[in-house]
């Protein structure tokens, strides 16, 4: 096995393979300008890695990577329209480069290619693919509807937003890393072991960001701190004050998440403290530890060697730690 | 084999069972809404009478033709937005329904569902539709990408022309009766054969189409009357009258279509006499019958009984009549 940056180096090439000038340009060219963004590739590496944990190449996996980002950028192009974001990886996002239209064909283009590239495989393993693929894509789609129903509603509990979370974000950390077990034929029930690890610490991840977004290093952070309270996003915070906070502190903040002020350094700094003080972050900091620990405990269960779990488990904690 | 209205119940009662209500509703429910506003279902009834045209039972394709049709009213979606449209078979349109947001991403879970239609077939057979339906699938996107395109130019020749209605219409028919082949397990040059026939008729329907809007009788188009020329829209007969007209004829026809009048009588009548004077009318006609006959003749090569040529060449002539 490699390092992650041999991995990240690996994708990028086979990627700029994959991406060439093709006809009609106005559908192709916003594909391959959106591609070509960046970000830590997080997910094909995950594909990569999975399949030499499972003791194949990791060059066979290489076109079941490519999809996993392929999609992860399509339902970028289409969520960043739903959302009116300007940017993306600090430059303009597709919808506004081009227009909204060429966001939604392109994008349609992109989840077409995505199951395109499981053609390289043989019968079996495509359809294995395919199928992991159709049921994880459902599951985003409908982890983003659930995203946008709960703007409107404020009666969210916690299990509803642990869901959609799984759906939307943390279910293709799992199906990344089970694709890359796939084309290394391992077992299904270690197929589902190292699914279960990716979407775990994908949860994990997601709610560290909801924590982050609070309380995080704005050195280290990346992005603009308290992000999620100036849009009055109830994330994971706000939903454990509910459930953990005096009246008080509830009322207190329900009338905080409904006002916009112009300067909102008053407003951060408030809100940060009744999480503190209601025991939500706190709460929030167990929850992250409980998922962690959740992927972690699969990792006994695999079938493979200790180094490789040693392995697996240094990449969950530097992904826990922000330093991938 | 049977007649097309014992398919199109078939398909409809199957379509039924499909329409489940599912979470969450706010994602489901347009997807239910569109799929149930009707329409005459010839895509899926081409892929049941293929199937049986091979001596499969119609019911071993109905998973196939329903994933055409749900992927034909996904681009029906998608489209609408793209093209600000309010109605839908004289229905409100998914976006104007509910809002673009929901039409982009209800479109997303059709495009997934449709191909998870095909995981009801075995292995083989589950990859040879899936990669023809990607193929297919792409091609459609790539022709409504043509159709943008063709808005803002003034030099669209007529082989680019033809190229754009047969990726955007007519790749889908001949896909739709090549699903019903490969469920039969028809041998591969069946299964071409039958495609170039769906392809080629889906191209003379949809320039008969264009045909029609200036030439059709008014009581059985079922569309506005000279509605293309109302929008300026450049079809064949416009493009055949570039190409055949007088100069006369050209500098006319283009002033007229940078026009848009309050009342359009006058303009339509102008310009559908133009269309026949130029020999516009009458090319267009003979490129139909071209297209026509390039189908028919692709059914002596099909290794079927004479009789079954028979019916596909009635559906062909039944469709050309619009009297399906």
């Amino acid at each position: 096995m490699q390092n992650i940056s041999f991995y990240q180096e690996a994708f990028t090439n086979h990627l700029k393979e994959f991406l060439k000038a093709r006809e009609p340009a106005s559908l192709y060219n916003p594909i391959n300008y959106i591609l070509k963004l960046g970000g830590k590739r997080l997910r094909p590496v995950l594909t990569l890695m999975a399949a030499e944990v499972f003791d194949e190449d990791y060059k066979k996996a290489l076109d079941a990577a490519l999809s996993i980002e392929v999609f992860h950028n399509f339902s970028l192009v289409h969520d960043d329209i739903m959302d009116d974001a300007p940017l993306r990886r600090g430059q303009e996002t597709v919808h506004e480069k081009w227009d909204i239209n060429t966001g939604i064909l392109s994008g349609d283009a992109m989840l077409i290619m995505a199951y395109q590239l499981f053609e390289n495989y043989e019968g079996e393993i495509f359809q294995s693919l395919a199928k992991l693929f159709s049921k994880t894509a459902l599951e985003v789609c409908e982890g983003q509807q659930y995203d946008v129903d709960f703007e409107t509603r404020d009666d969210v509990v916690i299990p509803e937003y642990l869901k959609m979370i799984e759906y939307k974000t943390a279910v293709l950390v799992g199906a990344a890393m089970k694709m890359g077990a796939i084309v290394a034929k391992a077992n299904k029930q270690d197929q589902n072991n190292i699914y279960e690890f990716g979407k775990n610490l994908g949860i994990a991840f997601q709610l560290q960001d909801d924590y982050l977004d609070a309380f995080g290093n704005p050195e280290t952070f990346g992005k603009q701190m308290g992000g999620d309270i100036i849009e009055n996003k109830k994330t994971i915070l706000y939903l454990k004050t509910q459930e953990l906070g005096s009246e008080d502190d509830k009322k207190q903040i329900e009338h905080l998440y409904s006002l916009k002020p112009n300067d909102q350094t008053d407003k951060i700094e408030t809100i940060k403290s009744i999480f503190e003080s209601s025991g939500a972050a706190a709460a929030t900091k167990k929850e992250i530890m409980l998922y962690t620990n959740k992927a972690f405990s699969v990792l006994d269960n695999l079938n493979i060697s200790d180094s490789k779990k040693v392995v697996l488990k240094a990449f969950g904690e530097q992904l826990m730690d922000r330093s991938v």
